[in-house]
């Protein structure tokens, strides 16, 4: 028992560490720096005073808090200007940058009126001008603008069109770039010649600049051509909207500009940089794993496919460490990032990471010294006020003195109902970031 | 290209030296060993001229191969007699032990002729008798010996009705052992006061004792009242053969032996002997990697899940390595042994193997220098000829180009199709012997 209480404590001070490292204001922090009037951001230098004008823009429910680790950074007086576009409620208080309110995430007019902000803004930046865009999380529902004549409720439309289809992201993806006046890096054409660094804070797998926030400042590889043949796919030529069509026919006739491409000079000036993700999140894990005295192991942060499966598979190899020492000796810590799916099969309550404490549960149910947690680094989980959960050896013998069939609660998806009593829930509140989820097997010698 | 075709031979040559290893003729040899008239199996010593007799006995698919190794190690002078019984055509030429051959996997007549001597021979064995009884996989079914006046087609029964019921394996076997004369230990009962080398070949995760060819000469933690649980669970109670219901209620009631429990005096002159499992085929499989000049990193020997979840979770490992160095640095062989299983949703032809395969297929699409690779050690994967199959970054794009769509496939699961027509099938024949899967993951620098 103590032992279980000391791996919890672990845990628990592992995932602390990681939502920590992954604050926007840190983030900005780990990868800005100014000295003498020189901005580093990664690995290029931007002399500030060259500069005519310095303007913050972006969109995504962690821009607010990267608009004001910027500011505190670049300090007020030397930004000219700027606006961003956050969720309802998602704000903090900010001195040179206007916030703009939308809605996430399902998008609304006032989300289109804020990106013919921030679309303006771009336009009106010129040569001499530099451009900070910070994009986060949630930035492709909160920044939506339809290319005239095309309405947002025609766009909507074409994507509920595909996503009953069975459509992929990737798909979806393609062909609303291109009813898009914003997306596939059309800001970054918005933006020639000015200057832009892109800061990015992740929560797309691998980290992927065209996909995240639909990459506004990033090359865009899909074309029309792609996005009707996805149309034509799904049998779809007269199941969306005729503007819809029309703006696609123009396309593949090159009547209408394309997206810009891999190597658009409109990029030559333009900074994609990565300031958080699930893989600095996970070598967080690592760094706090390692104090605590466990011998880290990161398995991926690109981690997908179904919960319960991958729950078996940590389970399997949190049971060999145990027993044989591979592939690593206790005291050991087992890392993965990147975000599983449920396929619904009950009508239970619960999220993805609660899901796998409980199918994890069970694959190491007796064991002693071994404890699976999963959170997400966002706070939330599924439609729950948890972020995850925890489960030990005990956890499933735990349950049925109280009556609970681990099994059962994992055949209805009713992981959160399952957890509540039990004492085994991660509860930490909104988190102000999001770099997907954090899984961690502790195994104890 | 050159690089897949060296990862393709590479996995090969691992896969070669598994299922070498996992001969039962090398099993014997390296578990046993006489020296000066003295038998060392495992961490004991056995002077043969003390025994009066020596006995062999056992059942299984490759028990006839553990037979001839163990006549050749003692000579046939040594040996008094045996019996043996293995499925049909698993034949090896004996000279002092007698081969019964049987159905698999449905239980047939011959197979309760064949118990019926193996109890005998184990009930005439004495004090100063050393029986050395043959494990492997297939022997529960090859072995049946319903308890008088059961009849073997009431037993079939129970086990259908259990199986529609969706019973667990655990479930039907705590059933089926107290409706058999020789499982759950019973043969060591028989056996006793004679000395038993059990040795096993474990097709099963984990190598359990009590759950390879259902134990018959390990304790078993299962009783009448557990397996009664079992029938009213289901509410089978009227549902199976009243000679069964009876048999049962005699058991909870204490009218009849249970099956003898751990700590029972039966098991004082018993030892079972792991002679060849998944976790020695892992071992094999490390030693060749380590030779071909990878890092081999054995990820679990107890993998179990769903397959193209668990090929999902490898792939993602392999492309972490390949990025990031992590959880170890290329040229690096992930190796994890265990058994999946696969939900039909089509009617394609295939393996879990295969099936692993294709799915890992999809998610390696593209990358350089990364295999996946996975077969059965008895040379089979379901309904095919094949033991397995293996993909590169390239499979997804060469099957394009033939026309096939590796998702379509996947989606109906015709791993054999598809992998057919590339080249990509693993093809080995009978192997004689099964120490379940291997899966590869290669990943050159």
């Amino acid at each position: 028992m103590r032992t279980n209480r000391r791996l919890r404590n672990d845990a628990m001070s592992i995932f602390r560490a990681v939502v920590d490292a992954a604050q926007p204001a840190r983030a900005v922090e780990r990868h800005l720096r100014l000295e003498r009037g020189v901005l580093h951001a990664g690995s290029r230098r931007y002399r500030l005073d060259r500069y005519r004008r310095v303007f913050i823009t972006g969109c995504g429910k962690a821009t607010a808090s990267l608009a004001a680790a910027v500011e505190k950074l670049l300090g007020p007086r030397r930004i000219e200007g700027g606006v961003i576009v956050v969720k309802d409620e998602h704000t903090v208080p900010l001195k040179r940058i206007e916030i703009v309110e939308s809605s996430h995430p399902v998008p609304d007019e006032r989300g289109v009126m804020g990106a013919r902000r921030v679309a303006a803004l771009c336009e009106q930046a010129g040569e001499g001008d530099l451009i900070i865009a910070l994009i986060s999380g949630g930035g492709s529902a909160l920044l939506p603008l339809p290319v005239p004549p095309l309405t947002l409720a025609e766009k909507q439309q074409t994507t509920k069109a595909l996503l009953a289809c069975g459509a992929s992201i990737h798909e979806i993806n393609a062909v609303r770039k291109h009813l898009s006046a914003v997306k596939g890096g059309q800001l970054a054409r918005l933006a020639s010649p000015a200057t832009v660094i892109a800061l990015l804070l992740s929560d797309v797998t691998g980290d992927p600049l065209d996909v995240i926030a639909s990459g506004p400042f990033a090359p865009d590889e899909s074309t029309f051509a792609s996005a009707w043949a996805v149309i034509e796919k799904y049998g779809l030529a007269s199941g969306v909207p005729a503007a819809v069509r029309r703006r696609l026919e123009q396309g593949v006739a090159g009547l209408v500009a394309e997206t810009p491409k891999p190597g658009d000079p409109c990029f030559e000036k333009v900074q994609n940089l990565i300031v958080g993700s699930n893989a600095q999140a996970v070598e967080a894990a690592s760094r706090r794993a390692r104090e605590l005295g466990y011998r880290p192991m990161v398995l991926s942060t690109t981690i997908e496919g179904e919960t319960r499966d991958v729950a078996r598979m940590h389970a399997a190899i949190a049971r060999e460490a145990l027993n044989s020492g591979r592939p690593g000796h206790p005291p050991l810590c087992l890392i993965s990032g990147g975000e599983t799916t449920v396929t619904l099969r009950g009508n239970g309550m619960g999220g993805r990471n609660q899901e796998f404490a409980l199918a994890a549960a069970l694959d190491i149910a007796g064991l002693e010294g071994v404890l699976a947690f999963s959170a997400g680094t966002d706070g939330t989980d599924g439609p729950t006020p948890a972020a995850g959960a925890f489960a030990d050896g005990s956890t499933v013998s735990r349950a049925a003195s109280l009556g609970l069939d681990a099994r059962d609660f994992l055949a209805r998806n009713d992981s959160y109902r399952f957890f509540e009593p039990l004492g085994g829930l991660v509860i930490t509140g909104p988190t102000g970031t999001n770099v997907m989820d954090i899984r961690l097997i502790l195994v104890a010698p």
